[in-house]
């Protein structure tokens, strides 16, 4: 069993940023991009630091006692119970801005006191058992790609932290393919979850930007989005059924397609990260896999004509699979990005011809449209979702800007790794709001960067696209830069984060469309749900966690 | 203000059955009916029965004491608090059978002791306020149109009864027609609604049986699915925000399309049937008003058949808005039912032609499809849904059957008002399950329903229709009609009621798809969500509710 365990798979992974040690993002063949950040931000584009290397990092000890470490092992089994410096270091960071920080200064917050590999139900409601006889805390731990501190090693009371990893309850346990529902454990990692269920001709059709590493359990627990959500929904829309282990029992919510029983009780669980219990398996709704896939790249003159053509669009009731329309700013570092290996926007349409026409002024934006299903709905649907780009002064740039973003879809967070060796801060936010709110709340937190930016003295750079869009509204996805204050790094994101958080909580948007909460959004929490909300959200856990057991700091803010 | 006071309404309305006083259901027209009623039934078809005058009808004293009534004056107004016996009787059922059973005795089980109608959200707050001076319970009062019992005027230890009728708020507060959201009281009607909707292009598109009478915070409070729900989603879906005044203060959910800001607080508030608070204000989500629309009725030669042929277009993600399949006994029924005055199914197709090629054999099936959109997407889904139907021996019998289920479609309930003077007992119920379990779920209710008319010694007809469709599975809606025993009727419909409900909740059935809790379905509320699951619920209305008093014996059972 120990190849499953996290040291052994992923110290081929690489701990210190995103996935996989022997993937990178290539900057050599976008040489415009240096010259574009270099400009922006004030930097030289050398390698200035690394992470510190593994052997060197020093942790606190283990808090938990030799006696609960063997009943620990007489639950888990001793393969599955680890209490070394190195596993436990492991244990103690997502992938957000500050947990890279920690992560390459080797100082982490907190670590967890042990961690545990679960590999059924029954061996997580014997953990619960011991609350009766030991003092712990527990952090529910998946693919722990979480940008919100959601796996941060918290504790109460100085109580030992035990680290529930789900890598070893990973299987698809049952596909029903007359109902397209299938039944998952919690530790089911994106690939391997569409592998098994591509085998039987269908898909979820769930693929967040953390999809090659993140599990279905964490999916859940924080209303993630995939990709393809404008069409699909996000993942809370995608659950049939529930399992949820709590310290008081087990909830199973009834595997129906819809009904009307009160408050929903599945909505309750989804969305709970990990504090009022852990999800031990999950039905899920399956679609056919698609036949036929599409893409397109469209140019507006303006980000304007691009929001009321996607407006327009969900108006209309046509739903491609992806709409994804960036902003001035990003439509600008994308093509500072694009690649002199082909596929760019730029080589597949003129860019003399469309600069002339008005696409390429600063004002000009780009949008990725994703068809998938059968050939003759994707026919249908971009014949329809064209028209309406048309009649915004649209001009469509083929396949080729769309097929560039499939590529390179998953590619993103390497750049990260990258920019932080070259001093860069980089991190992305979200949020959702009305069609008549989103470009005013745009323009604010446009605003908000630039300020924070400014209130620093470090030069920045902030840009957005619209993407998972409603009838009613979208979601905004920002995306900013900034040239590292040394030994400053945490208080220089601080300062940015709470500054664009204030304007869109008080703009009544959304705290966070598909991120979550963790904890580095709990102290919006209760302007965001009002005290009365939060209250009930207190109740529950209250009711589920009478003793404060699950995650601490998570979700809620303290009492 | 008077002239919106219920008895002055509804007295025009049918008070002792469904609608309006001047409307009711042709049976004239229809002999071939009374044929199979008699047949089915061994009914005479003659009328038995008639419900009391209203002027004879007594009811219990009011216990509201006289200072009492005078602070509900002080916050109410004079006009807009009643405490006479007429008012309170009207006010003291819903339109369930029990019900009907109820008020064409003139004996309600209990009735209010005061109806109050609020005009602004701060005089319920006075309201609750008031609970520190006196004792009472509230019954938040709708439409009236619950079939389970959700308006009836139970309290608890004996403590008086205000029935809060929101029949004066009633107004559309906003349109905003970019983000195709509306901001409704809760008092609107469906009529009302849809009317001022439309008058600005748009429409919400949830039209329950209910809809001419049934209300906005009716529809929300109890998770309400309208005909063309397959398409448009339930209410529960439609609901962008609300406002919900608890008797420990207001809650209002955030304006915005989704998020990810753990559980969802505002589908724990939708479905909440009045237990925990009265809603004041619904966002609610629009659509475009369609601009065309289209009907065709498809003849099967088995359920079976018709079963896959649904099955296959949700899967496919064909969804027109309508998808109503009935069963070989609903067929039939209709069948009989039809009327001589043309639009039949019978009369388009020749019935000897298709009953030669079996499609009128005892197992034939009829299924109406509904499409509305623009005239493109029309035309594109019906080719697509009816490919799909001809795959399984589907015969397109034209829009002649479906033109007439839409003209008659908000009739069937005139229809039990008659059955009801002939001594027939007709009642429906409803579930929803996944599409591996639904064929064996319909078989064994049908078998339910024959063993509780066998238990009974009478003669009883059941039938059902699939609708309200998913990828994942579908509702059942059964209708079963029974020779009613004289004197035993609460009796006689409990026992059909509880064979029934044992058996789709024992098969992992939702205990309800869209007709809610009320008080008929609570005591099945904890074998359907669990012991813990209840706990969570309870725990949220103890929160909202610490002296219970909204809404007694709805929803939960008691502690």
């Amino acid at each position: 069993m120990c190849i499953n365990l996290f040291s052994d798979v992923k110290l081929s992974s690489k701990w210190w940023g995103w996935g996989d040690a022997s993937r990178s993002y290539d900057l050599e063949t976008r040489p415009k991009f240096f010259k574009f950040l270099k400009e922006k931000l004030e930097i030289t584009g050398e390698i200035i630091q690394q992470p510190v290397s593994l052997d060197s990092v020093k942790v606190s000890g283990t808090r938990v006692e030799e006696a609960f470490a063997r009943r620990l092992v007489s639950i888990f089994g001793e393969n599955n119970v680890r209490l070394d410096d190195r596993e436990r270091f492991l244990h103690s960071f997502g992938k957000g801005y500050l947990d890279l920080i920690c992560a390459w200064n080797g100082a982490p917050s907190s670590v967890p006191d042990v961690v545990v590999y679960p590999t059924s139900e029954s061996q997580i409601e014997q953990l619960f058992g011991e609350s009766a006889h030991w003092s712990f805390v527990v952090v529910p731990y998946g693919g722990a790609t979480s940008v919100v501190g959601g796996v941060e090693s918290r504790t109460r009371d100085a109580k030992p932290v035990v680290c529930l990893d789900f890598r070893l309850m990973n299987r698809v346990l049952e596909v029903d393919a007359r109902s397209l529902l299938a039944k998952v454990q919690p530790g089911c990692l994106g690939p391997e979850l569409e592998r098994e269920l591509n085998g039987a001709g269908v898909t979820l059709g769930h693929f967040p930007q953390s999809f090659e590493y993140s599990s279905v359990g964490g999916w859940v627990a924080t209303r993630s989005a995939g990709y393809e959500s404008t069409r699909y929904g996000k993942i809370e829309e995608m659950v049939e059924s529930l399992r949820l282990v709590t310290p008081e029992g087990v909830i199973e919510t009834p595997l129906v397609p819809a009904s009307a029983t009160g408050p929903n009780l599945l909505q309750i669980l989804v969305g709970s990260e990990g504090t009022i219990g852990v999800i031990t398996s999950v039905t899920l709704k399956l679609r056919k896999a698609p036949q036929s896939r599409s893409y397109v790249g469209v140019l507006f003159k303006t980000f304007t004509d691009g929001i009321e053509a996607v407006r327009e669009m969900m108006q209309k009731e046509i739903v491609p699979n992806v709409v994804r329309l960036s902003d001035p700013n990003e439509t600008r570092a994308s093509l500072a990005l694009a690649s002199q290996n082909g596929g760019s926007l730029v080589e597949k349409v003129g860019t003399w011809y469309l600069a002339r026409r008005g696409y390429f002024g600063s004002q000009g934006v780009v949008m990725i449209l994703a068809f998938e299903g059968s050939p003759e709905w994707v026919d249908f649907e971009r014949r329809r979702a064209l028209a309406t780009c048309r009649s915004f002064s649209g001009f469509s740039a083929g396949s080729g800007p769309g097929r560039t973003w499939y590529r390179e879809r998953f590619d993103l967070p390497y750049l990260r790794d990258k920019l932080m060796g070259m001093g860069v801060l980089a991190d992305t936010l979200e949020t959702a709001t009305t069609w008549s709110r989103l470009p005013g709340l745009h323009s604010k937190i446009m605003e908000a960067f630039s300020g924070a930016f400014q209130e620093l003295h470090v030069p920045g750079y902030a840009m957005a696209h619209i993407s998972h869009e409603y009838r009613t509204g979208a979601s905004l996805y920002f995306t900013f830069m900034a040239k590292q204050l040394a030994g400053r790094e945490e208080e220089e994101w601080r300062l940015i984060k709470n500054r664009v958080t204030d304007v869109i909580v008080n703009a009544g948007a959304s705290l966070s469309h598909h991120h979550g909460v963790g904890v580095e959004h709990v102290k919006w929490m209760e302007q965001y749900y009002g005290p009365l909300g939060i209250r009930v959200l207190k109740a529950i856990k209250h009711e589920l966690d009478p003793a404060t057991i699950m995650n601490p700091d998570k979700l809620l803010p303290a009492s």
